[in-house]
């Protein structure tokens, strides 16, 4: 046994590390070392890894290559194990904020959050009338009190939307399902409460879509599959839905995903591509790629999606939208696939910063659901604008990680962030995150540790026909790591926060890019079959991994878009239990940014005068 | 893959399972199928599990036929992971009990459990004269201050017993190292203390022995091998034994121990068998053999041992002494090796049930260290005696896993039981606690991996050689285990805590014997190899999983002899943080069992009067 250990990393202890900006820390560049692979080639694949002997094989060899052997499974590291993302920090001390009442109902709530919206909007602060915008929760609301528009006529120009975004030259993949009639049911019991002048909140008859991870009724719950809902029905809204459908929103429906999350691509084998509306031949990112897709062309202001690998704010970073990830456990996660247990939560994604603000008072509680956890944690809500609280806050900056990126990114980022701080001179301090890549393996391994024992019970009923090729593939890999590789990992997990607890004794906030690529090409025979792309796939999670593994609140905003006119997202990511720093960020960078925000080629505008 | 699935059990949800007098659930008794091997037997398993084609199909088969292939890793179960054993539970509401402020020194909250002892010992309460009794922490405190006994008297006693016990007839392995200077040095200033009138507390000059996976100094923490410490240097005293200096006891040496804590018969090849002092051809248990020995032996009224599967309670049982573990988190875990991190916690082994709940106040500590718990929890210390808030105790037992022990321990325990009721009047509710089996699976692949990965880095540097044969052959199906089996064993934790949060609805305290079995004896072919007896040791471990995979507190007292003269304790297992109730249970069985206490075959007087 001792004979077949090859050299591995000794980690020294974190007080060891030099986490300055002058730390001679190496930053390791994802290696990734799989061919890129579609078609047949990845049927191929497939079949390899299902035999005995040679899928052993070619497993020990990916892993070899990919340096998991090296920086995980033979690595010494002297932490002990974090299984779960729960942990002390200091009280962030966020500034202009209300706290919310955890007592208060969820339409309550949701005034509360409006009440914490600037009295103009940011079309006010930039005073360009040819900027594109999208219609917000609150411009659906004036339009449903005023008369003009109904729930009922944005119900049926949904319908109609839908219905011809899927056909060519389109295709839209934007939905696995939606019901007209449950469409039309809430929308006339919507337009209903106008008509008395009773609006149960601003969120009513709102068009919301839920990506169909969550459960919500009257949806079976596909996970991206065509089996899962059959195994597992669905017998009640998540907790979630259940809240926005309390506040009268209208759920349009089940919107598309990469099949079982398992990868950032969106394109599905039994659903369609998801595809982006700024493009509609690439891809919208995902898993939650159908929830961006719809809120980026229109058809929602907000839709939910679920993010266990960045897969909420990748795909809002390339269809140029909003994406809010809350701090593990802030949104009660009973309804949920539960896909793995340690690194997802549900996110929001938003027309506007304000639209995911509304929507996170609505779903968010102030008593974890995880069941061991009793770290208090208090709701804050941002009171914006806010200039005071924003010139105080200390950004931090990893050079090399945030320029590992394409060129334009680089620029477009360094340059929203340039302007952000001549505009509020907060600071911004260099630092050096360590480890990086060694997180985005130990990440991978437990995702994909939890995945296989969570689909493993109904994996075992099933053959393989019935999975798309490259969630098969992703499955045979996802069952191939030993329990010590497991806890490894959660070592990993240990070591990263302790790194960024230090981070976050000098900084409030982390900034980088929230991909390291813009939305690429869809590939004609991957439609079938799905992709391998774990190159692009590790550009895209690049600036992810943190938010789900130390289980830390991230938001993205759209601050450009590259030479061919694909969205670009900016990251900030934040203390635990520190929203309230990240919507005031981000409310602010979208307020210097909007000018430039450019249409998507597919975009319906359902509150139209016509 | 679906192929290759064995039929598997599919869990019913929890609330569906009758958990009163009157359930059907089936009590699995442990169908361990592994053959008892001693000497050449032992090195050739382990030669065949080290070969790669032999070992891998070796493996295969102890996991299907032991059931873990059906109750784990092909099972199905609802529960989400439960990775470390703090949760939510009910304020235990404890009568009669005194809080210990957390702000106190250690001599400070020696005192406070001092003032909580009865003002006559129980030997007036039983008032038998010829029956035996060891002497107290406040025996050694009154004979030091009435000048008529030194400290220094009793180290050089200590050292002289401890070197005759070791040759033959005995060759008890009582320690792994004790250093004669540094104890004499000890009793030296404990002498002068006395002489000045200034001891630190009723612990000052009392010999007090910890098990060597405790760091303490001058020594190096062996854990039982004979290279760990080579690797892992021991440069400060443990928590726990720096709290126990700070109180001015004499820290006599590290106690001999099961290899790595793999086994429980303590038969350890590199430092002899620690060997039972009620008959020394026999087992003292394990792993903290020594530390229940030399309580029982008269050579320390405490010491501490670490419990990660029964290894306090098992050889404070076996050896008649009082076994306390505390709950999850309750005492400090630094400075212990770390062997594994979500099932052990360091244990008072005593020689009666106040030097427990001394030295419990010393070293316990109200914030628990593991790092993402913020539950809080009182130090509850009981008022002893008490009559009232016993009889408002209700105990659980369950009958078929009561009985599930040799016919002595069933009847002795039982009849220990009715006499604490006469006498007390308490209630005993008839309960039933499923799956346990399955728990104790699930409970060894946890510790099992994470013992692996702890050790892991040191595997990887050296070979097999320098291990014991019976911790060669543990260590190689330690590794055996897959991350998704790691992940089902936590769920299983998950769904064990909801069957005793609702056994604790009803109840305040689960009553079992200690172990299911009595010292066994020791074949001299174990001696140099070990012995693989997997069937005495699940007879063992039998009643203690709960205790570790769920975190709850528990204590052993004897409460008689079985027919050959050998010690059987009876346990109380607690709601977390309950150790007050636990301790004023098992004060009021000691005082009704002390008058039929018996002196083992070895047994030193340290407080002689000649």
């Amino acid at each position: 046994m001792g004979l077949f250990y090859s050299k591995s990393v000794v980690y020294r202890p974190v007080n060891d590390i030099n986490l300055g900006s002058d730390s001679t820390e190496i930053y390791l560049q994802a290696n990734v070392k799989a061919p890129r692979m579609t078609g047949i080639l990845v049927m191929i694949f497939a079949w390899f890894l299902e035999s005995r002997i040679f899928g052993t094989l070619l497993m020990y060899i990916l892993k070899r290559n990919n340096l998991i052997h090296k920086l995980i499974t033979d690595a010494e590291l002297e932490e002990p194990p974090l299984y779960v993302p729960l942990h002390h920090f200091e009280d962030p001390k966020e500034q202009e904020t209300k706290n919310l009442d955890s007592a208060l109902t969820p339409p309550e709530k949701v005034q509360l959050a409006v009440n914490c919206l600037p009295t103009h909007s940011e079309k006010a602060l930039t005073e360009t009338k040819d900027s594109f915008c999208r219609w917000t929760i609150m411009d659906y609301y004036k339009a449903y009190s005023s008369g003009d528009i109904t729930p009922t006529m944005v119900a049926e120009r949904f319908i109609a939307a839908v219905g011809e975004s899927s056909k060519p030259p389109f295709r839209m993949g934007f939905f696995i399902e939606y019901n007209a009639d449950d469409i039309l049911r809430q929308a006339n019991e919507s337009t209903l409460r106008y008509q008395k002048g009773e609006p149960i909140s601003v969120l009513d008859g709102v068009p919301v879509a839920i990506k169909d991870e969550i459960d919500c009724l009257p949806y079976p719950t596909t996970g991206g599959t065509k089996w899962l809902h059959k195994k597992r029905p669905c017998t009640d809204d998540a907790c979630c839905v259940m809240r926005l459908r309390l506040c009268g929103a209208m759920l349009v429906g089940k919107t598309n995903m990469h099949e079982l999350g398992t990868g950032t691509s969106g394109i599905n084998p039994h659903y369609g591509a998801a595809r982006n509306p700024y493009d509609t031949n690439r891809i919208a990112g995902g898993s939650s790629s159908g929830s961006a897709a719809v809120v980026a062309a229109g058809l929602c202001p907000v839709s939910l999606g679920v993010d266990g690998g960045g897969s909420v704010r990748i795909p809002a970073a390339l269809c140029g939208v909003v994406g809010l990830k809350p701090t593990f456990s802030r949104i009660p996660h009973s309804g949920v696939l539960p896909l793995y247990w340690t690194v997802g939560m549900v996110g929001i994604l938003a027309a506007t910063v304000e639209d995911a603000l509304i929507s996170y008072a609505a779903i968010s509680v102030e008593i974890p659901s995880y069941q061991h956890s009793s770290i208090p944690t208090k709701i804050n809500l941002p009171l914006l604008p806010s200039t005071k609280s924003i010139s105080n806050i200390k950004l931090a900056k990893y050079g090399k990680w945030f320029d590992d990126c394409s060129d334009d990114i680089r620029i477009c980022c360094s340059h929203a962030l340039n302007k952000l701080q001549d505009h509020y001179g907060l600071q911004i301090v260099d630092v050096t995150l360590p480890e990086l890549e060694v997180m985005r393996l130990a990440h991978y391994l437990t995702i994909a540790s939890e995945s296989y024992t969570s689909l493993d019970s109904f994996l075992q009923e099933k053959n393989f026909a019935e999975f798309g090729w490259d969630a098969r593939v992703a499955l045979n890999i996802y069952g191939a790591f030993s329990s010590m590789e497991y806890i490894k990992a959660q070592k990993i997990r240990n070591r990263q926060l302790q790194f960024h607890k230090k981070i976050f004794a000098e900084a409030d906030v982390i900034v980088s890019p929230t991909t390291g690529v813009t939305a690429y090409p869809i590939q004609d025979d991957t439609l079938k079959t799905g992709e391998l792309d774990y190159i692009n796939g590790a550009a895209l999670v690049r600036y992810s991994i943190s938010g789900n593994f130390l289980g830390l609140p991230a938001v993205t905003v759209a601050v450009g878009y590259d030479k061919l006119g694909l969205p670009i997202g900016l990251q900030f990511i934040g203390k635990p239990w520190a929203e309230a720093t990240l919507i005031h960020l981000a409310f602010a960078m979208q307020a210097i940014c909007v000018s430039d925000y450019r249409k998507p080629q597919i975009f319906y505008n359902l509150l139209r005068k016509d």
